[in-house]
């Protein structure tokens, strides 16, 4: 059992789905891996993948965008992310080719679809959707605090890019094999694409940042959680405007902080990173102001540097020092077993 | 001898001045309040006023368009703010005689200038300008956090609308008669008329909110000083985003923290307004991140509700029970030359 993936809130994104997985004309790795973070987290919602010269495989399918659209896909998704963000003038052909097909086309690149003339011409001559998933929907509105119904668990970091995503996709898939309501919300353009829909909330205008947080996870059954995808860092002095605005927005009743032991330097600067203990310490002071009842349900370790042995070592080591429930949520066993339930407790 | 308002940052807005303060047909005094704020803090910046049925003034000779551009005005600002801040058909004829006279035209107002197709038409076979100064300029990037050159001090609150502006102002121009070198860094409409540029902070995508303020304050000769507009609250459910990302870009070495005796709730919330104490103790603890040296300057009182002997006790009040310099700006005084004073040191 899967936690719903289906957006049934207010004005955020919401995206077609299933997918065409579009790998272009990738030859490393590295630069398709929003296509396997789909294959990986949402492989229901993919029914094959298409390449035009592409050395690298997804292991789905390969189809054609026709015979995905027989197959039930309703979306191209651009599945690469490149050096720059750029779509290729290579591609152009067969992102029109998809469209005739009668599938919408999703992109995450910095490039946008909508300003590629022949993309827009082919579009709106079949009636189809070019959806960037780095545009915010319109209709935002600034926040307002008020308490809504169901509950919520934020993942929060000491730094950018150490698993705030992952760490929430697999919370809420711990949870709904737990038989517990739960729906993933989506902030980033990875995690838009795997949930179907979402908020791009870096993208969000700041005066309406905290107002598109709440928006994202909306009154809910008093049993449900929204398990809400983190971004940035209070300590991070380019992107904390972002995490503040999300945390206030998403009154988080827990909150899971999110670590990469041995990381010394934030992300893009020559600032320390923060400790686990601080950035605890500072996401429960400010959380306070819209959920005076928040709390830490635990630490998620990204230890894809470490073997398994020296992850063992140091998620026991931590959980010692912290006196808190730590894991790392893709190794998964028994100390995420007990983060899990420590959350929902 | 008044502060700078010559910005010669990055790429911050830029507006042309003087100007010709455009009344249209406005009856309530409320509404012509950006016209009586660019009157009071720059008026050396307008030559005139002009009105299309106005009963309100700002006692500043009227003019028309053409009588303007040949007293040197090189813009005509929409010095009303009418609730919606729609911009009225009957208003249309006037803006563009303005644009064939020779003016630019500056709005702050919600609608845009450029989605009025009568005024983009005549703007574009002029040869001028249609400036929106709620649109952030192009070209915005991440924040660094790295340490600039020169000195800042931010002014901060409790809440919005209460005075951060016309604090930052005060001081900045009391600074100046100092004889110290400083320019007023504007952050909000209003305030982006009155220095002729600045950042729409409220306006900017979140990512680059601290960049943006970074831009904003750029390096500068070690004396100068930088008097920063600040915006809303780290404890505004809505606005914290905004306020952390301004306090982050602009790495105060010195805050002022502006706060309204009485206010009770935050606001547009029903939120309690915080304390003055919790308010300069949460600006030190974030500001910290990104300039270790932070300090608090003192207390701006907006006293605009009480008479002048009730404004009197309530700031030595203040100023006894908080240990730190106190003073309304707008008051002027003892208290707030010390208040400068104390800044400056």
């Amino acid at each position: 059992m899967n936690a719903h993936f289906d957006p049934t809130y207010g004005s955020a994104l919401r995206l077609p789905q299933p997918y065409l997985l579009f790998l272009a004309d990738t030859v490393d790795a590295g630069f398709a891996k929003t296509a396997f973070g789909l294959r990986d987290w949402a492989g229901d919602k993919c029914v094959g993948e298409f390449a035009i010269g592409a050395t690298v495989s997804t292991g789905l399918p390969v189809m054609t965008p026709a015979e995905a659209r027989a197959a039930g896909a309703r979306a191209l998704v651009i599945g690469v992310a490149n050096s720059g963000g750029v779509i290729g003038d290579s591609w152009i052909a067969s992102l029109v080719e998809a469209l005739e097909a009668g599938l919408d086309i999703v992109s995450g690149m910095h490039a946008r679809l909508s300003e590629i003339p022949e993309l827009v011409e082919a579009a709106a001559r079949l009636g189809r959707r070019l959806i960037d998933v780095r545009v915010p929907p319109s209709g935002l509105r600034v926040g307002t605090g008020a308490k809504r119904s169901g509950k919520r668990l934020l993942t929060v970091g000491t730094d950018c890019a150490l698993g705030k995503k992952y760490t929430a996709l697999a919370l809420a898939n711990a949870f709904a094999a737990r038989g517990v309501d739960v729906d993933f919300r989506a902030t980033g353009q990875t995690g838009i694409m795997i949930a179907g829909g979402g908020m791009p909330m870096d993208a969000v205008v700041s005066d309406f940042e905290a107002g598109a947080a709440e928006m994202l996870s909306p009154d809910a059954d008093p049993g449900h959680w929204d398990v809400i995808e983190g971004q940035g860092s209070l300590f991070h002095p380019a992107y904390a405007a972002v995490s503040l605005g999300l945390l206030h927005g998403s009154q988080p009743d827990v909150i899971v902080v999110c670590h990469e032991p041995g990381r010394q330097v934030m992300l893009g600067t020559t600032f320390a990173a923060p400790s686990v203990e601080d950035t605890i310490a500072l996401n429960l002071e400010l959380g306070r102001r819209t959920n005076p009842a928040i709390r830490c349900g635990g630490v998620a370790l990204n230890t894809s540097q470490l073997d398994a042995d020296e992850a063992a070592r140091v998620i026991a080591a931590e959980s010692e020092r912290l006196g808190l429930h730590v894991a790392d949520p893709i190794r998964g066993g028994a100390a995420f077993d007990a983060l899990v339930e420590a959350c929902l407790k």
